[in-house]
């Protein structure tokens, strides 16, 4: 009896740490999952521009994205992802002269942090912006840019799996990649 | 009975993954852990430049570290990297203009991986060359300049955490961390 229930705990801890569920305030604010630096890293980029009129910035900022791992896992094998998939955009300074790095750049602090969180009990993908404490995470209007510029150039399901050099693969091996551009 | 054994196997399988133990061939060739993507992400550079000439390459590549998670964890707790502590450098070609993005760089392909080993039966660290596909994990010999680069410059047990933001933070917090200039 003791075994049994020792291993529902150990299985229901498996199935917490799996699900990696997206939690709201009462207000809709999305709390940040404290340990999506732990979650599956997809990519980083630097300085990455999307407007005609960017340009380089003098100090330019990496990019990281994690998603949940059991989405991670999902993806794998289906090209798919699963309801409650979160993706996690952590905005970082960079620096260059740092230590023994004589040149390139390097991650420093935490600029801020995106989410883009794919619930259905919420009417399916939306995204969440938090300050670089990873507090207020507060939805972005369904008018906002974010929306229509993944809805036409995001390669899978509105997302950016053409950054993600190992998912990427994936899709085209499952046959749900769409090529953006 | 049955759940005892189930009990057994379960708990096997999360040890088996907390582990991340090394392994090797019986030539001493360092076999790559085929879910490092899943491990804990700890930083990327861009075009990362050691030496007084490097100079800016006209294909900077980024370089992506990953740690075992359970020696995450532990450096979490302790500031310190347990026995066994795998770190994963994954060297990874860039592009530019790539889908939406017209500036600033994303990655691409696989140019190289690296590990550095945390083993005591080893005689301690020690580092290990992969080609773009995983293979051939041939250890440097200790005279390599990777070895007393580390030794000199590495902020904690010659590993470069200066580098790595979050763990930055904890080795500071836990007096393990050495300003290396």
């Amino acid at each position: 009896m003791i075994f049994r229930a020792l291993l529902f705990v150990a299985v229901s801890i498996a199935m917490l740490a799996q699900t990696g569920s997206v939690a709201y305030s009462k207000e809709g604010i999305m709390i940040l999952p404290k340990d999506y630096r732990e979650w599956t890293f997809l990519s980083a980029g630097l300085n990455m521009v999307y407007g005609e009129n960017g340009g380089s910035a003098a100090n330019p900022r990496f990019e990281n994205v994690f998603v949940n791992p059991a989405a991670y896992r999902q993806f794998v094998k289906s090209g798919k992802w699963p309801d409650k998939t979160t993706l996690i955009l952590e905005i970082r300074a960079s620096d260059s002269r740092v230590s023994i790095n004589k040149d390139g750049r390097v991650q420093t602090n935490v600029v801020a942090i995106e989410a883009h969180v794919k619930d259905a009990a919420k009417g399916g993908w939306a995204f969440y912006g938090f300050d670089a404490s990873g507090q207020n995470g507060k939805s972005f209007p369904k008018s906002a840019d974010c929306y229509s510029c993944h809805e036409k150039n995001g390669s899978v399901d509105t997302t950016f799996v053409q950054f993600y050099p190992t998912l990427r693969e994936v899709a085209k091996a499952k046959g749900t990649y769409r090529d953006s551009e």
